[in-house]
C-alpha cells in the first residue's frame, strides 16, 4: 500500500483564499519575477513604511471553509425570529416578485456592476433607473426625481438643506411637524446642528406662528393620519418657504398626490415596492422637487441625451454642477445612491402596472378599513381620524393585556406611550391577519366576521378631497411586461447592455471591485435576514445581534479601534459621522471652539463637503510633488488652528495610491495641537493585515464595507460605512431614537433612518472576514502585488504618477496622459472609452489627477486578466502613436470614435482604419465581443436639454 | 367617501395565470379578431372535436398564488427530514460550489435552454458538455464518452444492450455481478427480459461456468470492495464478451481507471460531482466506451467539427447514424440526457481541477482508513477486503444496537441482512463524522481519537496494483478557473454564447417551451428537497411522500387515469415502462402472445424504439394525406393481428398537430381486438383542461412534465415522463428493490434506479398546478390560439401542412417549405439558420415531415413575440423572394450564408447584400442583437473526422 496523505496533511486552511484571489501562488511568482523580486515579503518591505507595519498575523479566528462559514452564519440566522411586525414606521413587509428576486438580486450581472459612470456600458441599469425616476414623478406629482437617496431620514435631511439653498425666506429656522417618523426627526436634527439651523419640532398647528425656510409634513403622519396638507403649503408659499413632504409610496396609489397639493419637495422610501425590510436596509429612498430647483437636488439624476451617431442615449446628468460633492461649499456630501434596491422597486412598478400597485394599494386599504370598523364598532377609540393603513389606536389600560395577546400570535404592534397602539397593515396582510387582530384587540367573543365586514358598504379612510383622480404610470415600460416571460427577458435585454465583473475586470482607482463571492451573497436573501423590521423587539433579533457584535469585533481587530458604529450607510455617511463624534468630543471637553478641519488637497470632494456639514471650516493643507502632504505647512497650518484645530482629514495610502512616510508624524503633529485625526477608509484594501488606522494614529476612521470588504457596488449603491473610533470618541458617536445602542451616550442624535444603517448586508462582510481569518493580510500583499505589476508593465507607456519608497505603488496608480494629450490631442476621456472596445471597464478618470486615469486592479484578478488589460492598454498606446506619427487624423481614429457599436459597423464604413480594428482588437474580444449600446454619449447636450423621465412614447423602442 | 372596491372585488384568482400566459386579454381578443372570431370558446369549439371535449371544469383545489403555494410546498419540504446519509449504493452528500449553484442551477441563462440542436446558438453548453466527455474519458481511461445518460442503472442497461450490438460472441446470456447495486440490477433485469436477453445474476467466480455476450461489474462493488477485475476481464475477452465496469467516479481520481484493466464499458453515476442527491435524481450518468464503438454508443455525443468559415464549431456528432431513435430497429430509446446536470458535474471539475479533485477524494478515502482501523482495532469484522470510501461490517447481534445509536445521532447507515451493515463516507463528511461512527459502533469508551489515527501511519484501502498512476484533466479547462472570478466569468461566457427562453421565444414543435416560473424553480434548491438520499428510510421523505402523492392526485384528475407511476426520468422511458404494463397484463391473463404493437408512419421514433425494448413487434398503420390515421388500415392491421394484438401506440393531438377527429374510434377498435391503448403525451398541452386521454379511450400515456408541466429542458435534460394508467395496468407499472412502492406487484422490476424517478424537480410541476389549479384549461385554449394565429398569419407566406376540422391547427402548425426549396433552393435548413439572425431559434426542423418548420409557440408567448416572429418569417419569405427573382445569386445571399456572426463583419464584405441585411435586418435585432458565435456548422465534416474531446491546447481559445 502507498502511502497516503494524513487529514492534517490534507486540511486546507486556504480554501476560500484562493479563490478569492485571482493569481494562484505560481502567477504570482510570475508576476513577481517581473517586479524583479522573489517573494511578496520583499515587495511588502518595499512597499509598505516599516514605521506602520503590524509586523504579526491579525487577532481573527482561523478562516472557515465556504460550507462551516454558510453553516455558521445559518445558526444566527435561526436565532432571528420573523413575525409578523405591523410596525410601521417606514418599513412594511413586501413581496418581491420572484422572477425580480432571482434575476436581479440574486444575480451578478446586476449586482457585481460599478456606479454607471461609463454610460456607454451602462445603458441597462440608466434605463432601469429613468424607470424608478419617471415612478416617483408619476406617483408625487412632482416634475423631476432622482435616482434615490440613502433612506427616508437622510432624504429628509437632504431636503431640508435643498431648502435652505432655494428659499427666498430669509430664516434660519426649519419646523418639522412632530409627527413625522421619530427616526427622521433624529436625523434631521443631527444635520440641522450640523449646518446651525434652527430646528422647531412640534404640532403642525403652530406652524403659523413661526418664520421658517421650510417645513417638514408628513403624509400621512407617522401615526396614520391623512391630513389635506394644502393649507399648510399655502402658509409656506406665503412666506417664501419650501415645503418638504414625506409620503408612504404606496398610499399614493390612492391619495392626491403631495405635488399636486402644492408641495416643493416629496421624499421617502420605496422599501416596501418589493424591497425587503432586511432589518433596516437598504432600500432606496425617492426625491422629488420641482424643475426650478433641478440644480439644487441632491445626489445623482439619470437624463436622456444623445450619442455620436444621435442616437437617444442616457447618462447620469448634471455632473458638471458637482453639487452632490461641492468640497467645502457643500451642504450635502451625498455621492451615491442605492441603485440595486431603486431598480428593484422600479421593476416592481414595471412588473405590477399602475392596475396592479392600485389593486394592492385598494386591498392594503380595504383591510384597513375593514379592521378599523370592527375596532370602532367594540368602541376602541381611534386617534387618527382618516388612514390609509395605519391605525393609532387609544387602548388605556388593555394595553398590557393586548401586547399579551399579540406576543402570542406573534405580531408585533407599535407601542406608544399614554395606552396608545399604533398598527400597519401592507401588501402581506390579508384576512387572517385583521381576524387576528380583531381576537387581540377585542378579545375572542367580537362576534365580528371579516368576510361580513368586508360585504358591508364600509366607508374609506381617505377623505374625498384627498382621493387620487390623476393618472400613473402611463408610460409604456409599465405596462408592457406583465407577463413573467415579457418580464425576464426585459431585465435580460438590460443586463445585456451592462459591463459588470462577470464579464470583465473594473480596474477603478477610486473603488476596490473585487470579488463578490455567491457564498458571501448567499445569506441576504435568506428570510431571517431579509424580513425583520428594524424596530422589531431586540429579542426577536437575538442572531443580527450577534452577528453584528462579532463582525465589530472582527472590525476592531482589524482597524485597532476599540468600538465600531454601524450606522453610517455611505462611506460619506461615515465621514460626517466620524466628524460629529470628534466634534462632541471637543464639546465635550469645553473646546468647542475647535471647528478647523485641515484637508489635503488630493482628498476626496466628499471631505471638505463632509466637514462643511458637520460644522467645520475646512483649511487646505498643501501637497508636494510627489503627492504627499506638504508637512510644513500642515505644521504652519495646525499651529495657526491652534485651539480652534478640530481635526484633519487623511486618507491613507494617499489618494495617489501612495504609502506616505510621513503618516506618523503626521498624526503626531495634529495631536500635539490637541486636534483629532480622521482617516478616510476608502484605501483600507491596502492596509489589512499589514497595519492599522488606530496604530498609525487615527482616532476614528469609516470602513468601506462596499469596497474593502466584499459587499458589491450593486450598480452605485448600496454602500456601508461604518466607523471605528478609539475609546475616548466611543461614547460621541450615533444613537437611535427608537432602538438604543449600547455603547454611545443615549441622546446622540441619528446618522441614518436604521440603528445598524444597513443590516442586511452586514452577513456579507461577516462571511468575508469569516472565511478569510488572518489571510486577509495575502488580500492586500496580492493587491499591492498586482498594482505594482501594472504599474511596471504600463509605465513605459503611460508614466506613473506618483510613487512611494522604491518607487513602489501601493494598491492603485495613477496613469499620466497628460503628455500623450498635449502631443496628440488624445484626452483620457478617449483612451477610456476605447477600452471599452476592447471589453474593460475604464479605470477612474480624472481624479485625482485631470488628465489621468487611475487603476486598481484589487486582488481578486488573475494574472490573465491583468495582462488581458495590459495588452489592450499597450495596444491603445500603439494606436496613440498613429495619430501622433500622422497615419490617422487627429479628429479621425478609432480613440476619437471610440466606444464602437453596431451602428457603426452596419453602416457604410469610411474610416481610415477597418472595422476588425475597431470592434475586434484582439483575440479575446474576437473569442468574447461586448458591445457598447450606444455610441459616444454627449453630456453637454443633455444637461442643456435636461429631460430626466422615461422617453415619450414614439421615440420609445 | 367614494365607494371602495371590496376585499372580495379585489381577490385575484388569476394572479399567476396572467403572469403565466404571454398574451392578456386585450392581445388575445386582437389574436382572435385575426383569426375571424369573438372568443376563446368559439375557437375551441371550432377545434376540439365535440367527442373528446371535457365540458367541465377540471376537478383541481382553486388556484394559489405564488406566495401561497410557495408557503404550503414550504410545508411539505419542512416534513422532510435532513439526516446525515451514509447509505451510498450510488448516492452521496457532495457540495455545490455556490458559484456553479447560483450562476449556473438557479440561472435561467442554463436551465431554459434547449437541446443543442442548432449549435450556432449553443456553442456555451457544447462546450460544458464537451467538458464533461474530456471529464469522462480521462477518469475512466476510455477513449470515447457521451454527453450523459439518464442514471447509473438506465446506463448499465445501455450497456447491456451495446455489447449485444457489438459483441462478436454468439451468446444470448449476460452476466451480472450480484455486487452490484440491486437497482442496477432490476433495471438490467427489466431490460433483459424486454430484449429477450438471458440474464444470469451471480458471484463473479462463477462467470468461468457461462459463455456470455457481456457481464456487468461493479468498482468499487455494492459492498465498497475494490478487486482487480483484469482477471476477469481477460476472461471475457477470451470469449469475445464485453466487460462493462460501473465505477464510482470519485473513486477513479485514487484508482487504476477500468479503462486501464481492459474494461469495454465503464460508466456510472457523477452526482456526487456537486449535484444534490434530490432524493433520486435528476442526475447524469457518465457513459465511456472503445473508439470502435463510437457508433454504437447511446444518447447524445458532443464532437468538434468546423463552421463555414473554417473555425472551429461544436455540435451533436453522429446525428445521421440515429442510432438514438432507431425506430423498430432499435435497441435503445434514449434521445435525451441529462445536460443540465452533466454540465454541473463537469464544472465541478473545471472548477476544482485534477489537484483539487484529488485532494477530495483522497480525504474520503483517508476518512474511511481511519474509521476502518478503528473499527478494526476493536474487532468489528470488514467483509470487504479493500475499499474507497464503503465498508461493510458484520456486526453480528449488534445490528439493532448500532442502528439505534446512528438514529440518535441522525445517521442513516446501510442495512444489509444478516448482521452486516454498510456505510460509505464522503465530501461532506469529517473528522466529527468518523467519530461519531466510532461512538455508533464501538460505544462511547472505545478510547479511540480521530486525530491520534491520523497521526498513525495507516495502511490505505487500494492495494498496490489498483493505485491510479495515469494523470488526468491535464486540459487547460480544467486548469484555468480556479478563482471564483475567473469561474465566474467562464461560466457567463458560455452562457452569452446561447440563445435560451430569457432572450426570446425558442417555438419547437416537438418540445413544449413554455414559461418555466421562477416560483416553480425556487424550491427545487431548498436544502429539504435538494438533500434528501433517495433510500433514506421512509419517514424521512414525509413531505416529499405527500407531494408526490398531491401531483399524482391531480395528475390523475387532468388525464382521466386511476394511477400514475412516478418512475420513469423521461418521456421516452415513460413509454417504455408503459409499454411493459402492458406487456404484464396481458401476461397476467394468459395473453402472452400478444406482442403486435400498431404504430401510425407519423410516430415519433421513440414509439417503436420502445415497442422494440419491450419486446413488441412493430406493425406500422398508414397515414392519409391529411395526416390523419387511415382507419381502414388499422382495422385491417388489428384484425390481422387478432389475438397477437398487444397495443396501438398514437400520439395525440398528432405529431402533425391536427386533432383527429377518429380518435375514439381509433381506441375502439383496438379495445375490440383485445389491445389496449398507448396515449404518447407529447401533445398533451394541447389537452389539458379540454380533454382526457383516459376519457378519449388511452390505457395509459405518459405526460412530458419538462413539456407540459414546466420543468425546463435545461438544455437538453433533465426531463420525467410519469405515466397515468387506468385501473387494470396499476398492478403492472414499475416497483423498485430497494424502496418498495404502494400499488404496483411487489416484484415488478424498476425502469429507473431512483423509485420516484427524478423526484427533485417535481416541485416544479406541483408548483404549476397549485398556481393554475382549473385555469389549466385556459393555458390549452391560449396555446391553441397562438398558434392558429401564427398558422393564420404564417400560411400566406408557407403554407400550412395540415389542418383538422374548419381548417385549425392543435397547438402547433406544420409549415411546407418543400415548393420554395423546388423552386429556389433555399432549404428548411436555410430557414432555420437565417432566423437566428432575427434572434431567433429554429422551429422543429423536418419532424415529421422531411422539409418542413413545425412550430409551437405555446402559451407563453406574448402577442409582440409572436408578431415579432412573424415578422422574421415574413422578412425571410420576401428574402426568398429576392432569390427567387434572381436579384441574388442561389449561392449567394443572406440564407445561405446563415447565420452570420462577427467574424463575417469585420472582415472585407464582398457580398451583394449589406452587413445591415445581414446581421440587423429588424429594428429589434439594431435594439437587442444576439449573435451566433460561429457560421454554420459542418456536421459531415465532423462525423468523418469525429474528435469528441476537449480541443487540443494549441487550438485552446
Amino acid at each position: 500500500m502507498s502511502q497516503l496523505p494524513s487529514l492534517s496533511q490534507l486540511r486546507d486552511s486556504q480554501a476560500f483564499l484562493r479563490r478569492h484571489l485571482g493569481p494562484d501562488a505560481a502567477e504570482q511568482q510570475a508576476m513577481l519575477a517581473a517586479l524583479g523580486l522573489s517573494s511578496r515579503v520583499e515587495l511588502i518591505e518595499q512597499t509598505v513604511p516599516p514605521a506602520i507595519r503590524l509586523n504579526r498575523e491579525l487577532d481573527l479566528p482561523a478562516a472557515l471553509d465556504e460550507q462551516a462559514a454558510l453553516s455558521r452564519l445559518r445558526g444566527y440566522a435561526e436565532q432571528n425570529q420573523l413575525w409578523t411586525s405591523l410596525i410601521g414606521m417606514g418599513y412594511h413587509a413586501t413581496l418581491t416578485p420572484t422572477v425580480i428576486l432571482r434575476n436581479v438580486l440574486e444575480n451578478p450581472g446586476w449586482y457585481t456592476a460599478y456606479t454607471p459612470y461609463q454610460p456607454e456600458i451602462a445603458q441597462g441599469r440608466l434605463e432601469a433607473l429613468l424607470n424608478f425616476q419617471q415612478m416617483t414623478i408619476d406617483l408625487t406629482g412632482l416634475e423631476l426625481a432622482n435616482a434615490s437617496l440613502l433612506d427616508e431620514a437622510t432624504a429628509a435631511a437632504e431636503a431640508m438643506a435643498l431648502a435652505r439653498r432655494v428659499a427666498k425666506s430669509r430664516s434660519n429656522l426649519f419646523f418639522v411637524d412632530e409627527h413625522c417618523h421619530p427616526q427622521t426627526i433624529s436625523v434631521v436634527r443631527t444635520r440641522a446642528e450640523g449646518f446651525g439651523f434652527e430646528l422647531l419640532v412640534g404640532p403642525v398647528d403652530n406652524l403659523s406662528q413661526h418664520q421658517v425656510f421650510g417645513a417638514l409634513l408628513q403624509y400621512p403622519d407617522t401615526h396614520g393620519e391623512v391630513r389635506d396638507l394644502r393649507p399648510l403649503i399655502e402658509q409656506l408659499h406665503g412666506q417664501q418657504a419650501l415645503a418638504c413632504v414625506a409620503a408612504d409610496l404606496l398610499s399614493l396609489l390612492l391619495l392626491a398626490p403631495p405635488g399636486e397639493l402644492g408641495a416643493d419637495v416629496v421624499f421617502g422610501s420605496s422599501q416596501r415596492f418589493g424591497v425587503p425590510m432586511g432589518y433596516g436596509g437598504p432600500h432606496a429612498a425617492y426625491f422629488a422637487t420641482r424643475d426650478e430647483y433641478k440644480r439644487a437636488i441632491p445626489g445623482r439624476i439619470i437624463g436622456v441625451s444623445r450619442d455620436a451617431r444621435g442616437n437617444q442615449a442616457l447618462r447620469m446628468a448634471l455632473q458638471t454642477r458637482e453639487q452632490h460633492i461641492r468640497r467645502e461649499k457643500a451642504n450635502s456630501n451625498i455621492c451615491t445612491a442605492q441603485v440595486l434596491l431603486a431598480n428593484i422597486a422600479g421593476f416592481y412598478a414595471v412588473y405590477h402596472g399602475p392596475e396592479g400597485l392600485r389593486r394592492i394599494a385598494q386591498r392594503v386599504h380595504r383591510l384597513t378599513c375593514i379592521l378599523a370598523s370592527g375596532l370602532e364598532r367594540h368602541g376602541i377609540v381611534r386617534l387618527n381620524r382618516h388612514f390609509f393603513d395605519t391605525l393609532t389606536l387609544d387602548v388605556g389600560g388593555s394595553q398590557t393585556a393586548i401586547l399579551e395577546s399579540a406576543r402570542a400570535a406573534r405580531i408585533n404592534l407599535r407601542i406608544l406611550g399614554r395606552g396608545h397602539l399604533g398598527l400597519s397593515l401592507d401588501e402581506t396582510s390579508d384576512e387572517t391577519t385583521v381576524a387576528r387582530l380583531l381576537d387581540i384587540f377585542l378579545g375572542a367573543d367580537h362576534g365580528l366576521d371579516v368576510a361580513e365586514l368586508d360585504a358591508e358598504n364600509l366607508g374609506g379612510g381617505i377623505p374625498d378631497e384627498l382621493q387620487r383622480t390623476s393618472t400613473y404610470l402611463t408610460h409604456p415600460v409599465f405596462n408592457s411586461h406583465h407577463s413573467e416571460t415579457e418580464m425576464l427577458r426585459y431585465l435580460k435585454q438590460l443586463e445585456n447592455r451592462d459591463l459588470a465583473l462577470n464579464q470583465s475586470m473594473i480596474p477603478l482607482g477610486s473603488c476596490t471591485m473585487k470579488l463578490n463571492a455567491s457564498s458571501e451573497m448567499i445569506p441576504i436573501t435568506w428570510p431571517e435576514f431579509a424580513h425583520l423590521h428594524p424596530f422589531a423587539p431586540r429579542e426577536q433579533a437575538v442572531g443580527y445581534t450577534a452577528m453584528i457584535a462579532e463582525l465589530e469585533c472582527w472590525l476592531c481587530a482589524i482597524t485597532g479601534f476599540d468600538a465600531i458604529c454601524m450606522q453610517p450607510n455611505s462611506g460619506a455617511q461615515g465621514e460626517y459621522a466620524g466628524l460629529l463624534a470628534i466634534r462632541k468630543y471637543h464639546e465635550s471637553r469645553k473646546q468647542g471652539a475647535r471647528h478647523i478641519c485641515l484637508i489635503p488637497a488630493s482628498a476626496h470632494g466628499t471631505n471638505p463637503a463632509s466637514a462643511q456639514m458637520a460644522g467645520m471650516q475646512v483649511v487646505i493643507v498643501e501637497c508636494d510633488e510627489a503627492g504627499n502632504v506638504e508637512l510644513e505647512d500642515l505644521k504652519a497650518k495646525a499651529r495657526e488652528a491652534g485651539d480652534r484645530l478640530s481635526c484633519l482629514m487623511a486618507t491613507y495610502p494617499s489618494t495617489h495610491g501612495v504609502y506616505e512616510e510621513g503618516i506618523r508624524e503626521i498624526c503626531e503633529v495634529i495631536h500635539s495641537h490637541g486636534g483629532q485625526v480622521y482617516m478616510d477608509g476608502a484605501n483600507l484594501n491596502a492596509q489589512v493585515g499589514l497595519a492599522r488606522p488606530a496604530d498609525i494614529g487615527a482616532d476614528v476612521s469609516h470602513m468601506n464595507l462596499h469596497k474593502t470588504f466584499c459587499i458589491p457596488h450593486g450598480g452605485g449603491g448600496p454602500g456601508m460605512g461604518p466607523i471605528g473610533v478609539r475609546a475616548h470618541l466611543a461614547p460621541f458617536v450615533a444613537n437611535h431614537p427608537v432602538v438604543p445602542i449600547e455603547g454611545p451616550l443615549p441622546l446622540n442624535g441619528a446618522v441614518s433612518a436604521a440603528p445598524w444603517g444597513s443590516a442586511s448586508i452586514l452577513p456579507i462582510s461577516w462571511m468575508y472576514i469569516a472565511m478569510m481569518g488572518p489571510q486577509l493580510a495575502d488580500a492586500s500583499e496580492v493587491a499591492i502585488l498586482a498594482a505594482n505589476y501594472l504599474a511596471q508593465q504600463l509605465g513605459g507607456a503611460f508614466p506613473v504618477l506618483y510613487s512611494g519608497r522604491n518607487g513602489r505603488v501601493a494598491h492603485e496608480c495613477i496613469l499620466d496622459l497628460r503628455p500623450l494629450k498635449a502631443q496628440t490631442g488624445i484626452t483620457e476621456e478617449d483612451v477610456a472609452k476605447r477600452l471599452m472596445d476592447y471589453g474593460f471597464h475604464a479605470p477612474t478618470m480624472s481624479f485625482p489627477v485631470p488628465g489621468t486615469l487611475m487603476v486598481e486592479p484589487t486582488e481578486s484578478e488573475s494574472k490573465a486578466e491583468l495582462d488581458r488589460f495590459i495588452e489592450a492598454m499597450l495596444s491603445i498606446r500603439a494606436e496613440i502613436a498613429e495619430v501622433q506619427s500622422g497615419h490617422w487624423p487627429a479628429e479621425d481614429n478609432p480613440l476619437k470614435h471610440a466606444p464602437h457599436t453596431l451602428a457603426d459597423v452596419t453602416e457604410a464604413w469610411e474610416r481610415p482604419y477597418t472595422v476588425a480594428q475597431a470592434v475586434v482588437p484582439t483575440a479575446h474580444t474576437r473569442a468574447h465581443k461586448y458591445w457598447p449600446t450606444v455610441n459616444r454619449v454627449d453630456n453637454v447636450y443633455g444637461d442643456r436639454n435636461l429631460f430626466c423621465a422615461c422617453v415619450p412614447l414614439d421615440d420609445y423602442r
